[in-house]
Order: structure tokens, then sequence, then C-alpha cells
């Protein structure tokens, strides 16, 4: 069992941030970054997440057009937004990924399942991202206001990824917060049968 | 940042397990579990996962008709099992959940953009149940094998939820692992622009 401090940063007290330091992330924390967020599981090991790190002023303004005004700003500040993205062609990777099966066959042979499973998955993805991030101490500030069509046509156009959401990373000033917003209790969200 | 030790137990050494030793889980696991959970972001607070936490041999034979064959041992076998759901009609609570802005409204007029909410969200909240358990201790063992029409019928016909994916959990037996199946690599996944 993790103790209180390690559930607080990745859960408990961790919050989502939207006012940044402006200290950097380095690139060597990007690959540890996703070296633990792999690790998370998915369905037949399918893995469909594809990570899109931009680094730079000049890549995040490629962003702009298709941001909600609201996410502006605060996507600006970052030290480093992902793109969450997933491949629609993940099956080709599944001999390699999950060699026990003709995994590959289960997908390609059905456009239905191979989309439900690559937005299932990719965000499931996404979210080990966001816990693996606070876990090395990078706060987070997830985002699903923008264009998923302008976000694909301007980065996506040539390898076919198809956006899911956005993640802010960097030091967030905690005291620019609001005070939490509640959540359901356990009898509102839960049934024991 | 997390220890080495709390890495392993959520990302780097856990594994989905499928054999379970019978140790079982405690409803009030169950609630710090779920009160874990809970704290993981969402879009504007949305909230829309829902829990069923399927104790009894009774409540899983509910299951079996759902279930895929491979499924069925591992399901049986296991403490609980959670049918990973969502409330379609999750934004009802916003008035609630999120009081900054009239947040219903965004949703309950446009149900492409509920649809795609409740679904995001409520699988990005069943990834931080996944994280939570292994965080405390328990094994789990997600599962997407499943008919969900199936499922909706004979749980939700009266609410109105909508399964997404299940999770078994339990103290799972590592003797029983397979090695581990490979990740894709930094440079297949990811894109540093």
């Amino acid at each position: 069992m993790l103790d209180d401090a390690a559930l607080d940063t990745i859960l408990r007290t961790a919050r989502t941030h939207f006012t940044w330091t402006g200290k950097p992330i380095l690139d060597e924390q990007l690959h540890e970054l996703y070296d633990l967020a792999k690790f998370g599981p998915t369905s037949a090991n399918c893995s469909p997440a594809r990570f899109v790190f931009l680094r730079t002023h000049q890549a995040r303004e490629r962003l702009l057009p298709a941001l909600s005004s609201g996410n502006v700003a605060k996507t600006m500040a970052a030290a480093v937004t992902v793109i969450v993205a997933y491949d629609p062609n993940f099956f080709d990777r599944l001999p390699y990924l999950f060699p026990h099966a003709d995994a590959r066959s289960w997908f390609a042979s059905n456009a239905a399942l191979a989309e439900e499973t690559a937005l299932r998955n990719g965000t499931l993805q996404g979210g080990y991202l966001i816990i693996a991030a606070r876990a090395m101490g990078i706060d987070t500030g997830p985002m699903s206001g923008f264009d998923r069509e302008i976000v694909d046509r301007e980065f996506f156009a040539a390898n076919g990824w198809k956006s899911n959401f956005l993640i802010n990373l960097g030091e967030g000033d905690p005291s620019a917060l609001f005070p939490r917003t509640p959540r359901l209790d356990f009898d509102e969200a839960c049934l024991m049968l």
C-alpha cells in the first residue's frame, strides 16, 4: 500500500492546474514520463495511445486555432502541452505487442470494435499519463475544450492519428487555485451487489 | 516524486491478473477505493462514472451470459468484479459538481458532446480506479471482452446507466502470470515538437 503522501500526490490532494510558474520540463523527463505510463494495462496490450509533446512556443501556436478561448492562455504558459492521440491502425502492432494470439485479425476485420477499443484504451493511457506525471512531481492540466478535427488536420494529416484530449504539464502555481470542487458520495456513484 | 517501490506498485511492475488466491475484499476497502479514485480529474468535474461492485457469487452469475468465454473462470474466481459504467445523464449533477458556470446546459443541449464526454471521462475514472486499487495493494484484471448490451439490460434497465468495461479485483497469484508483453518504444508512440 502506498503511504499517505504518495496517495495525496497521485490523487487525493493533487489538483488540475491552469497557472504555471515557468519552470521547464526536460526532454529526459518526457521520456521518463512515457516509460512510466506505457506500463498501464490495455486490452490485449493494444497500446493505441500516441503522445505528441509540444515543447516550444511555435509548436503550441499551431494548436491555437483549435483551442476554446478559455484554454488559450494556460496552454501557452505551460511548460509542455501533450496531445493525447490514438492510432486508428493500432492493431498493426499487435503481432509484436500480443504474440499469443492473432489479435490483429479481431480488429482488422471489425472497424467498429477497432474504433471503440482505440478510444477506450487510448483514453485509459491518457489517464495513466496524468497519474504518472503527478507521481514524478509534474503538475497537470487536462483539457477537452478544443476542436479535434482542426488538430487532426494540423498535426496528423500525414500519419492518420486522431486527437483525443490535451494535457498541460509544468509546475503549477497553487496560489492560483480555487477551492476544490466536490465529488459524488459513494452512494451516489456506486452500487454494492 | 514517488519512490521506486510506489512507482512499481502502481505502474512499472504491476500486472493484470487472472488467477486469484481467494482472499476477500472488505466492503470498507471498496469505500476507500472509491474515495481515492473519485479525486482523479474529469472535464468540468463532470464525474460521469458509476461503479457496480459485484461481491457475491450470485451477483457475478448475472454477468455470465454477457462474458466472452475466456473471461468466465477468472471473473467467477475474483474477490469482486466491478462494472465500470457511466450515467448518460451525468450533467444533471453539474450544478452541484461545477457550480462556477451553467455547465449542465453545455451537455443537456448537445447529445453528441454529452455522450463523448461521458465515455472519455468515465473511462478516465475507470483508469483511476485501476491505479487506486493497485495503490491500496489490490490486484486488478480489467476486461472489455463482454456484451455491453446484455449487461445494460441485466443491471441498468431501471437507472439507464451504460456499461463501459469490467475490472476484477482480488489478490492475484503471481505464479500464474506469463512473462510481461512488450511495450512500444518512445519513438514509436511519441513525437517531440
